[in-house]
This record gives C-alpha cells, structure tokens and sequence, in this order.
C-alpha cells in the first residue's frame, strides 16, 4: 500500500481572492502580525499500485486529471510505502 | 518574517463527503489503485513575528478561530524562519 500526500496551490501569478478574504478576516480580528495567507487544498490518498513508480504515477495523472486546475493551480505531491 | 505551513483535515470520526465524491469519480475515471482519498485545507502564512514562539501562537489562535472547524477538523502546522 502507498499514501501520496497532494497539495495544490494557486499559481503564484493568479490572484488568491480566498487568500484575501481571510487575510482581511484575520485582520479585523487583529492579528496584525498575520502579512500575507494563500489558501489551497490538500489531499492523502491510499494506493493499492504494484509499484512506488506505478503509485507515483496514478498520483501524477490524478492531479492532472481531476484535483489540480492546470490553468490556475500548480500541485506537489510525494508517495511512501505505508503497511497495508 | 516566518513562513506557517497549515494542514487542516477531518477528523477521523467524521464522514468526508467530498473525499467520498473524487474517490467515486475516480474510479469512474478507471483509478482502480486508490483505495481511499480525504480532502482538506492547505494553508501558507508569513508572519512578521518578533519570534518564533509567537508566530506559533498566532498560527494557533488563527487556526482555532477561523481556519479549522474544530468540531469538525483537526490542524497541523510548522513554523519556520525565512528571509524577509
């Protein structure tokens, strides 16, 4: 069994409106210290792949696939060898 | 300046719908391999914390009071120094 870790987050040249929103919400409730925030999205999956190069690339195709928005998102993401 | 890297996810007692939902459209999409997917928030603040102890509590506090739903999820952070 493998577990992929995903993070997915805004290109840095898109504009982050979520991002902006908490940043204003966090400093009306004053936490000044608080200067920039960009919001995305995580995932954990479990594979049953014969292989880590196998895990790693349904992992890729998901992204690609379904959970990352090319034009606006960019993703990372790593693969290990968890017990079944 | 400090960077907090936040990961928020459900907690394991709590149905994920949304993971429910990609894991169905992936095995639409003929993922056979993944067995299991949560969905959750990913979140990069910097922070001009005069330390590192209150970068950390101010990650806490903003993650208690508005990014984490804390009867649903549960958070992770690091803190780390970084270049202004």
């Amino acid at each position: 069994m493998y577990l992929a870790k995903i993070h997915i987050t805004h290109k840095a040249s898109i504009l982050d409106p979520q991002g902006e929103a908490i940043k204003n919400a966090l400093h009306r409730l004053d936490y000044q210290d608080v200067s920039n925030i960009t919001a995305g999205k995580y995932f954990e999956t479990t594979l049953t792949s014969d292989s880590k190069e196998q895990a790693e690339a349904t992992t890729r195709s998901i992204c690609e696939s379904l959970l990352a928005n090319q034009n606006m998102e960019t993703f990372l993401f790593t693969v290990e060898k968890v017990e079944d």
